[in-house]
């Protein structure tokens, strides 16, 4: 069982574990040297360039991804070449490009925020128009943790924007959507095998803090019932729908209006889902392996009531994670602490740290304590 | 943090996940290509040679071990080259010679079988003579899983052992023991940090086949009370007494007359404590790392009331586990599967199974069964 993985981020870093406990190979092609993923790479390579990806795919038995930037030619090649792709092409295709994924969601009846793809100035002015003077724009290909987002109340705020797409030869369009009333976001996690077995966790609550995930709550606090019922069928329905195999993470708003809409999907583990290392019977990475595999998938309850992750970032004065292990550990000796082993950029994620436990005041607390101790 | 592993066993290979958790630079030094920890060996090497060893500690902050064989000769290279080991010659050896243990464990206080050393069949017969025509003689270096340990009715039935002992330039003497009437055998691990904190994980039951660990339950039932204060008594004052840093894993018999005496003793994580990969907050593995690190140690208690822990062992056809997975991950989706990645050879552990949860008769089925649809 030889498991390709294309990327050497924290990810893939954190499907090592999984591997060696299922008895797995996992090898892993990173883009440099001492990545986070760097005990299990056994090639540097570039993800863009064809013949660096056949090669990888020649030592494996089933190819996935540390993340999605993998592009649709490289993809097409790997098909071509008889590589096990997964998730394959198209259902990657739908994760790489937001103005496609809105259409096919809104193929597939999901249930989605008013959208519209804009070429112009002029275009995203109408738009404005239409929904009270304010939207949010998105560039189409290339974000992520809030960068490419950006919230607008008149039509020359994207004109940058704009003009980059002028001179990206694959042209396109903008993304401009309604600015969502909404009381708090949701993530829906499941893994699904190419037999088709789906299993899902419980939806969390994701907190963002400038447009990056800063802690989840699992599950989510008052979901059981409608709130998880309608998470768990959009999810489910996404998957089956564009057939993804692996992990498919859905990112939800609900509304004021006690709606479910689609955010964001990533077809892959997810930062909403790395409370299941130490929260759940089976950890998204172990989940994701098997369903890439085609082996059964495992049980996805909680282990204990409650679990909180909290996401450590680097700082500004640089300091590693572990310079802090002496006094962070000593006060907070139940939390789970995981390590990226990156460098600590401002900003960057660095790690996280997971707390379980029976009552949810006290687990939010610990979690939010040690990762407040280990951010430097 | 740079932890060096003499030894690529699969409780070296255990290790790693704790490492990646916690971003420690793990390296081993194993015996030979393609071993169970074979991920993180930075080197092929001999134990016994101490030029290997030492260059292969240049490369680390800190030593440990997969096992006790490392001779004391090159142990004490070690400390004179100023290598950091941990635990220290004094404790291995303590571990390497059960002569030794027993004297050392008799002058700490602690409860043990009646024993005496002997060095012909004429002293085996007086000791048999002594205590009912039965006894117990293990050689006091190299045993393990049953070996070297053998029920003796007669003074004759040791006789092959006196004899290699005699063409053993280290000489030396067999250890006899009285052939205690116990209820049921116990385990009991701590780890102890060389700042001298010590946790200690509830005392569990260990259920021995042929001589080998079979299945470990966590905890051991009804002992709460008496017996698990007297067996972490037991355990701390050893790891005090023998200055042990690292896990120590103390084997007890419960005996029918309701005393606590100790067995054997490993100071390295142990079969006995595998459990705690998925039962407890921190695992034997993670623990063994900070304590050698000498960083605060993690949390002991139970994640759920129970956990059942069932070796698999290779069977006679030479399959390898993964070839079970289908049907055993679908029939059991909540076990946890552990694969050392070793070719099967018959009896020899390959992996285990744990599973978790509220009541110990579900558990255990869930456990065994999986196990055995493990089995090849």
């Amino acid at each position: 069982m030889k498991v390709g993985v294309i990327g050497g981020g924290q990810l893939a870093r954190m499907m090592i574990p999984a591997a060696i406990d299922l008895g797995i190979d996992l090898r892993v092609m990173a883009e440099t040297g001492g990545m986070s993923a760097g005990l299990a790479a056994t090639m540097i390579g570039d993800y863009r360039i064809v013949d660096e990806v056949l090669r990888f795919c020649s030592s494996v038995d089933v190819v996935t991804f540390d993340h999605e930037h993998v592009p649709q030619s490289v993809l097409r090649a790997m098909i071509e070449a008889g590589v096990v792709v997964r998730p394959g092409p198209d259902a990657l295709g739908v994760a790489q490009d937001k103005i496609l994924m809105r259409r096919t969601l809104e193929g597939l009846g999901m249930p989605v925020p008013r959208w519209a793809a804009v070429e112009s100035a002029a275009e995203l002015g109408t738009f404005l128009e239409d929904h009270r003077g304010v939207a949010v724009v998105k560039t189409a290909r290339g974000g992520y943790d809030g960068k490419g987002v950006r919230i607008v109340r008149a039509a020359h705020e994207a004109d940058d924007w704009f003009a980059a797409l002028a001179e990206d030869a694959r042209g396109g369009a903008l993304l401009v959507e309604e600015l969502v009333d909404f009381r708090r976001e949701l993530a829906q996690s499941v893994a699904r095998r190419p037999s088709g077995e789906v299993r899902g966790w419980p939806v969390v609550e994701s907190i963002q803090q400038d447009g990056v995930c800063a802690e989840v709550i699992a599950p989510a606090p008052s979901s059981a019932g409608r709130i998880a019922d309608a998470a768990l069928e959009i999810a489910v329905g996404i998957a089956e729908g564009l057939d993804v195999t692996g992990v498919l993470a859905v990112e939800l708003f609900e509304t004021t209006d006690e709606r479910i809409l689609v955010n964001e999907l990533a077809m892959r583990p997810h930062n909403s889902g790395h409370w299941s290392l130490d929260g759940s019977a089976t950890s998204q990475f172990e989940q994701h392996l098997r369903a890439v595999l085609d082996v059964p998938l495992g049980a996805t309850g909680l282990r204990q009531p409650w679990a909180v992750m909290v996401n450590v970032l680097g700082g500004p004065e640089g300091g590693s994670m572990s310079d802090r292990y002496a006094s962070a550990l000593a006060n907070h000796p139940g939390a789970r602490i995981h390590n990226y082993g990156k460098s600590p950029r401002a900003g960057r994620k660095i790690g996280h740290v997971t707390a379980v436990g029976d009552d949810l005041a006290t687990v939010a607390y610990e979690a939010r304590a040690t990762a407040a101790e280990l951010s430097v």
